[in-house]
């Protein structure tokens, strides 16, 4: 059996040098090196802006979208949408476990959800079984590769698995709010009101203590009344994250010119970094969720208005964010029951 | 005398509710609010990405410069670069300080650094004196307005005035490196050998004790050599850090698997993100100061291989940080030498 490199280098075939997800195209063989998994797939769950993109493209006309997701993987060996570079996750079964792949308790039948993207995972489409509209979701008889440092979670007994995918997908945000604040903290998550920032909020409000305060700000007044029914937050505020000024007036009316220690940016539209900005406290942290950041925004926005912040760069993984993430869905009624009405 | 907002807004004709940064147009009536300062300036330090664009766009003939850059600020009432965006800073004479302007121990005559960009601060030019090719040095007739928010440096009487512009125009680099590093730490600073680099280099060396390691990653073989003849480092690599196997495999060659506690971007070209990423070690942190960075990049590239890591966005200011780079010059008698020649 061949060695792999850890990080998947073996299976780029052009161009050459560079890691899995920026590569072009990769080796999608299904015969493992020594530290890979096997998967037999189950179903693709596409990442939004990939699958949004594919779905206009073909003007929704789920056989066109069949042909043009067979042909990308045909092309790349991999689902990486080939406009917007962004991938998704797989549900399936493990098929087969390399003798050097580092975690051997891993089991051959075990259910998992693999939590690295798409855009870097060696695939292999046989058949699309069903597309599903309406949660991005693709059923496939497909198999992929897990690399040696590929991050995967075993899918709970007790969580429906279209449930656990859809909250596992976006497990790193609610990880990273779990590790920022503190008791007694003024936090706001700005986008609150979706599916990861909901989780953020989830976390936050365990954190804070009888003296802290989340403060939501979101755009969609239906997003914003769920978080008022499902008490997810101390305040909540309707309002365009891009308006600068009407943000920050409102904010600091609740908080005072001392603003907040954390501040989470979950929106997906541009030109939220200086809202974030301007609502934190010096020496305060943005932990910047949303792919929407512009770097330079930040960078140049906190010095021209002179804020020693901390700015963080979102990332989707930190130790233990599956299980933390599935225990809200286990803990939260509220969450999961409109989880599994908009995402199952 | 009118009141002035903290961030300028006061001064945004177009588009109105936005900042003075992203705004288009300033006014640059040169009469000051309650919170203002109204500076008379000698001489303009463009950034270095806009001074390249304007000299390319003029073949370099300071007569047409001259031209460009009365036009740019003659628009918008601040010299911001509409193809970069970015702006530079200025130094100048303190004319008038606002009854409401923060610090009132700022003193008419005093001469002082801006440390906000140029990008955000109104400006009128009456006559350009001197465009200096080779450092990127404006000299002009002009005056200048400093928000309630900007920062500033009174120039020291110790440090030639050209050369404090020059380091100040880095400052929040060592800064940053001072907070993050600590005894013992295995730190790389990437793109070590520029002027940004060569301080976060020296600021590292002074923090990391008998124990520690400094790798610095250089492209140039002359700015490599630099580094080792002004001991600022405990390893130099001349590399490309695009080449992301390859500096990860000379790296760990060094480190071992356990790789480094902090990594410093300072590489002002594209694509060195997935470098950064591998050669830290889980749980510790990359600060990107490199405007090339693209945050999604960053974002998805420490999921993809499983790191958890703290990617840090550059914050060119924190609190301290001009006092801090200036001792640097005043200790370091090579890095002042140098930084004569190259930039004074």
């Amino acid at each position: 059996m061949n060695k792999g490199n850890k990080y998947g280098t073996h299976r780029v075939l052009e161009p050459k040098g560079t890691l899995p997800q920026p590569a072009q195209k990769l080796d999608n063989t299904m015969s493992i090196y020594d530290n890979e998994v096997l998967i037999d797939v189950q179903t693709l769950n596409i990442d939004s802006a990939s699958f949004t993109q594919i779905k206009g493209a073909c003007n929704a006309d789920t056989a066109k979208m069949e042909e043009m997701i067979l042909s990308i993987v045909g092309e790349r060996g991999k689902m990486q949408n080939p406009v917007t570079g962004s991938g998704g996750m797989l549900i399936g079964t493990v098929k087969e476990v390399g003798p050097n792949f580092p975690n051997q308790n891993l089991k051959v039948g075990d259910k998992i959800a693999t939590l690295v993207s798409l855009s870097l995972t060696p695939l292999k489409i046989n058949k699309i079984k069903n597309i599903n509209l309406s949660n991005d979701q693709v059923d496939a008889d497909a198999q992929a590769i897990l690399f040696a440092s590929g991050l995967y979670a075993v899918l709970p007994s007790d969580i429906p698995e279209k449930l656990a995918l859809a909250a596992l997908d976006v497990a790193g945000a609610p990880a990273q709010v779990d590790r920022l604040v503190k008791e007694g903290d003024t936090v706001c998550i700005i986008g609150g009101g979706g599916k990861s920032g909901m989780l953020c909020c989830y976390q936050a409000m365990q954190k804070i203590g009888p003296n802290g305060k989340v403060i939501v700000v979101e755009y969609s007044e239906e997003n914003a009344r769920r978080i008022k029914e499902l008490g997810l937050a101390t305040h909540v505020l309707v309002g365009d994250a891009t308006n600068v000024m009407d943000v920050y007036n409102r904010v600091t009316e609740i908080t005072g010119e001392d603003s907040c220690d954390v501040v989470i940016n979950n929106v997906n539209v541009p030109s939220t970094e200086m809202t974030s900005i301007l609502i934190t406290k010096n020496r305060g942290c943005v932990y910047f969720f949303s792919m929407a950041t512009s770097f330079s925004k930040a960078a140049l926005g906190a010095e021209g208005v002179g804020k020693d912040v901390d700015m963080i760069v979102g990332n989707g993984y930190a130790l233990g964010h599956a299980d933390l993430t599935l225990d809200i869905i286990r803990k939260s009624e509220g969450i999961r029951d409109l989880f599994e009405k908009l995402y199952v």
